[in-house]
């Protein structure tokens, strides 16, 4: 067991950092949590529901002093704030983010960082689709993989100690490369996400189908994608313009593939439909036997009945 | 309160006709439940989980001397159905359906019903991704709408009589017309399918990405579409075989839209990604309020452990 943090500084105050906040609370692995946000009201909110020890305006004076900076903010914001605190880390600090694209994160803050102190890319693949700093919950990261891509020349004894922090949320720690990872995630989550958002968006314009009906009987399947298609505009905007080479590769292959399952329901080719179906089963039952998901029949969501 | 069907028979045994027979069960709302399957095997399931009181080889003989007859086949199997089942039928019988688009069920099964016979077609939206026998639960259909497009000349008290069994089992009954009802449900229901199956193809394909890492990092986004996409085979063929216009215009203005946002990243269009992101989060926060699913952070899915 590597000894704890003493002081954590999380640069954002969404869903992400608060959940870290309340993780390390819950399980005591820091001595102290500080944090910032841009907006007053974030800021007052985290003090409110006593996510952190102290609040700072500015994220130069909330790094002052940390041993871990996290930073938790959209893609598109990490230059500013790398720039930003760079000259105001201690040496032997490590710094690591959250960020769902990581190839655009090491080319915007590494540059920025001194001599003396370790940038290790990160990202937990867990979220919901809320967010800011009352969307936070201890468990979010519990069972959840917490992706590491560190750059040559890492400190070994650094990433341990980080990867013993999100172990202690419950996290599985792994390594990856940083274009491997982009790749991976954009087919397991930014070309889904795209997807969803294109079909909600699609119900959303067909005149002949009213808002009530798409709402009521959205339990067939739309549902699952509203669900991810209410995921954080800014994060997703970012996720998009940052991975963009990886997400216009996997969304060819998508419309290709597409256009071939249209043309079997244009042709009736019930046979090819069939098996194409069929081969997708199987992939659900290994996320639900590699524990990713439940295998329960309502799987866990009660309904919730109407007042 | 209209008087308790006499005798129930269920034409298959699957995940909803299953679930009927468990939520009659527990409710009480019928005096007898018959049921047949194709399969032995699956006859065999239904009696030992107490299912029915009894199982026929075949349809004709399960629907003599009952008052309401379930068509729980998948839609390409509903015309052999009810040409057999036709001239068993006792007059006053009330036949109704479980299928996912109504068109076809209605184009296969009204010219084969007896005069004195009353057809009234249903949907019950609502369902997993399991299938047969052993998938069912009583409370499948709680607060899930169930759909009813009748045709000209119904009876208002059989379709009465239906409505208070399925409200019985805890669903919202409504009307809706025919081809009305398979275009709504080509949005909210079978286009989303055929995506969820297409991206799931997609990542079974991509070489330079392991299904092991596919299965691995599925939390993020992937994990829903996999869930849709294990639906099953033979209902899903027949669903999009049978609603082939709407779902070919649905997908049209899919692909189209897709185009302009997949263009947006692009030329790295952040306005537009982060506005049409926006948008869909409001059709999300409708179907929470309408009670089609929960808002709680986890969505009441407890990661499960490892072991």
């Amino acid at each position: 067991m590597s000894e704890l943090y003493e002081r954590v500084a999380l640069i954002g105050m969404g869903l992400i950092a608060s959940s870290m906040a309340l993780a390390i609370r819950e399980k005591g692995l820091a001595h102290e949590i500080v944090g910032t946000a841009r907006s007053a009201e974030t800021r007052a909110t985290a003090l409110e529901l006593g996510l952190v020890d102290e609040m700072f305006e500015t994220a130069a004076e909330a790094v002052a002093e940390a041993d871990l900076v996290v930073l938790c903010v959209p893609v598109g914001a990490m230059e500013a704030v790398a720039k930003e605190i760079g000259p105001h880390l201690e040496f032997g600090t490590t710094v690591t983010d959250v960020g769902s694209v990581k190839r655009a994160v090491v080319d915007a803050v590494a540059p920025h960082m001194p001599k003396g102190v370790q940038f290790i890319p990160g990202h937990p693949v867990a979220g919901t689709e809320q967010s800011g700093p009352r969307a936070g919950f201890a468990s979010l990261f519990d069972n959840r993989w917490w992706l590491f891509t560190p750059l040559e020349g890492t400190d070994p004894v650094a990433l341990e100690r980080l990867k013993n922090l999100v172990t202690g949320f419950g996290a599985n720690a792994d390594e990856m490369a940083v274009d491997h990872h982009d790749l991976v995630l954009s087919v397991v989550s930014h070309t889904p996400h795209l997807i969803a958002y294109t079909m909600v968006g699609v119900a959303d314009h067909i005149r002949r189908v009213t808002h009530e009906e798409v709402i009521k009987y959205s339990a067939s399947g739309f549902r699952d994608f509203t669900r991810i298609a209410a995921s954080d505009p800014v994060m997703w905007r970012d996720v998009f313009l940052t991975n963009k080479d990886a997400t216009l590769d996997i969304l060819g292959r998508f419309t290709e593939e597409l256009l071939t399952l249209q043309r079997a329901i244009r042709m009736g080719d019930g046979d090819m439909l069939h098996d194409y179906f069929t081969r997708t089963r199987a992939i659900r039952r290994g996320i639900v036997e590699a524990g990713q998901d439940t295998d329960a029949p309502d799987f866990g969501r009660a309904a919730k009945k109407e007042p």
